[in-house]
């Protein structure tokens, strides 16, 4: 079987570098082209990539994708920084392209995507919900963009299904003591040395509770889910958001 | 809108005496008949009951489902001691009865049913795989059912997409350290004073673990999934095996 | 070996009719009375009592230590409400009586009281300090007392170690995200049905992080507490305030 | 303040090199010397080392101990591999310098020592105890030296404490699920891709349970063991074997 010809835009990054040595290492995927700040999308089109792994900054992304978009090489984005006008400009590419796939994913960990989505589905099910996100104390933002994302998930799934309001008796609390209020459900973020990025989302209903708890120890824990968007992005033309739409979840 | 008429059999018991409560409970639901084990089934009938709740013994369910189905009521069944032969019998009532429903459930917490299959759906994703089953020191058998159950699934979801072996270097071991093999995934007992029943299922791949956690305080923690059970049996003909067959898992 | 006599004041209550049953149930202890709202003190003189386990309210908790004092009967206190006003009334009467010893303590649970002491001698050692504590949501405050106290311990152990302030670069915050500040110490509290009270100290290092869980599943939980208090109390004239120092911590 | 001199033996190696930059960081020490393979012992002498910390291997330690002994040097020693004899033949150098303290420690993690004394001083107070160990999979032996010692301290505590046996109903079960039996506490080894070192002390009483977890992310994590043992031998002349016993733990 021919292995499927991979480049990576990015490639001397902290994340980048560890995806060119992740689709090395990968049996089935063949490194291509490395691209760094200097090098030229020439480059790109010259080394055949049917995949390019994009994982440079919102100056450029938009430029990188129109160029593969335009060659018809399907794209995989780690890149943040997406605006609804940048959709829409994206999306014409791709309409003049129908048979390119480009995945933007704002979070490639899976454990990250399950939890979230784990949260999503069992919401309905239970009375109460919290989230409770510990990282090191360096972040400089609280709660977690994914601790955020999460809550919202949990939220409009409630909503969806109609869920009565959370009980909660509190009357009288000390400020913060009952976390940051995400659409109404409870958020908490604990800072601590000695901690990387861990996330607990915790459910609760008549004599059981259910938490669904995801520890990130390392940078390296994005590979998985790039190798898996680069093998799924080819088969499936036009744009998906978001790394789930290409897991088996039944 | 009217009321869905319930029935309980089995009523007086630990499970059953909490059913009846919890009918009594629900707005939507009108609890018509609670029968012990001196009652008969013609009180049943005279109840006008659209659904019976079903939580006796091995020894009476059969002819109890025999009675529901061919009186076109659904049934949702706690008892347990299915084999090939009982199945066989109650399809072939329903056959003879094709609107009837009968809900089967070898466990009606929610909490438990979700996290087999957020075990299931996570398992092909991650290297490794690991359960970890905490109960009450009175406990006779370990593993746990439950735990013996989510470990199959597990390995079964594993087996499905083909995963490699799991990573374990392990040389030199005391006897039961590393657990009982399932279906080739540890499963970990533990018995201590002062618990009830959990379980813990860990994921984990390069750089991220995944952990889903059930915590069972109360068999109260049976209801809601009883109740969602006759909620949706009556749209639900023939046999259903599994509450998870009635939750919205996307 | 003659069995210590002990009395419960206040039998009737939730506690104290526990505190009757495990009273009777240990080998070395003999229950000589259990007295409830209309019974007298006479009785408890003449039951004989070395011990009274003291579980009644605010109202009559000192009525009942100055008979129990003068009467050189020892007491273990579960009552509250003390005041240093109360306190110095006791103290006079103990002054009076200089081999009776009453145990007043706040808490009854050995493992909280272990968590507490334990978060204390900790404390030093670690960076980064934080509290969450976990309850059904039928609980009217938040922070609950045990983990303010739980806090103050904390930061008092760190200022006497004179550790420098914690790390904790966060610039941009939800309101509530990094918990109530007790002391400088961050303090999250978390309401969800099917839990009762938990309570997690998460201390961190460069490259390690400790965690000391307790999990009160039942009042139950208590009766250790007080069986211990009860035995030691006969050997420890005057008062002692707070079970831990009737543990062996060392 | 002078500062207090250091040295490093074994300075090229992995924990090594990571204790010579934690000395360097520290504001109250001084490095002196970093001896790796090819150096003399000469040098250090001529360095004015007052503490010398020892990481090399068990072939090299006892001349570096002998030599730093005779000499009036401190040592903190991280090496491995000591029986009885070699034990009696520090302390024969010792005598024959009694101002000088050597400290060995198989675990300089303080979250790891202060786990197994907050097990040791618990156990007794518990009906139940177990120890759940979490380790990378590329770990070769179960449980971990840790896990084992950790439950062998808590078997001695019980026995000194005259605790009644463990309650344990377990009546089938398969191979391996009840863990296994170090002194009669169950101890679970579990290995995971992701996870490094990690572990759990359980113990459970009627209606509680307390959990003190260790998580070790990173070898650094044994430096601050390692300051806190070069600041303390210089006051503690003589043989101390085990870290806890320079941690205040009242």
């Amino acid at each position: 079987m021919s292995k499927l010809r991979v480049a990576v835009l990015g490639a001397k990054g902290r994340i980048g570098s560890e995806a060119v040595r992740a689709v090395e290492a990968a049996e089935d995927l063949e490194l291509v082209a490395a691209l760094g700040r200097g090098d030229t999308l020439e480059t790109l089109r010259d080394s055949g990539a049917q995949v390019v792994v994009e994982l440079t900054t919102p100056d450029s992304v938009m430029a990188n994708l129109e160029f593969c978009v335009r060659n018809g090489m399907h794209a995989v984005v780690g890149t943040t920084g997406w605006t609804d006008d940048r959709l829409a400009q994206l999306n014409s590419w791709l309409d003049a392209s129908p048979s390119t796939g480009v995945l933007i994913a704002p979070n490639f960990s899976i454990g990250a995507v399950l939890t979230m989505k784990f949260a999503q589905i069992a919401a309905p099910y239970f009375e109460s919900a919290e989230v409770i996100e510990l990282h090191h104390p360096n972040k400089a933002d609280a709660p977690s963009g994914t601790a955020s994302r999460t809550a919202q998930l949990i939220a409009a799934a409630r909503a969806d299904a109609g869920s009565a309001p959370m009980p909660d008796a509190t009357a009288t609390a000390l400020d913060g003591a009952r976390g940051a209020d995400v659409d109404g459900i409870p958020v908490h973020s604990v800072r601590l040395r000695g901690l990387l990025a861990h996330q607990e989302v915790l459910l609760g209903a008549e004599g059981e509770t259910l938490t669904v708890r995801h520890d990130s120890l390392h940078h390296s824990s994005f590979m998985p889910g790039i190798l898996l968007g680069a093998r799924r992005v080819v088969t499936a033309p036009g744009l998906t958001f978001g790394l789930e739409h290409f897991l088996d979840l039944n």
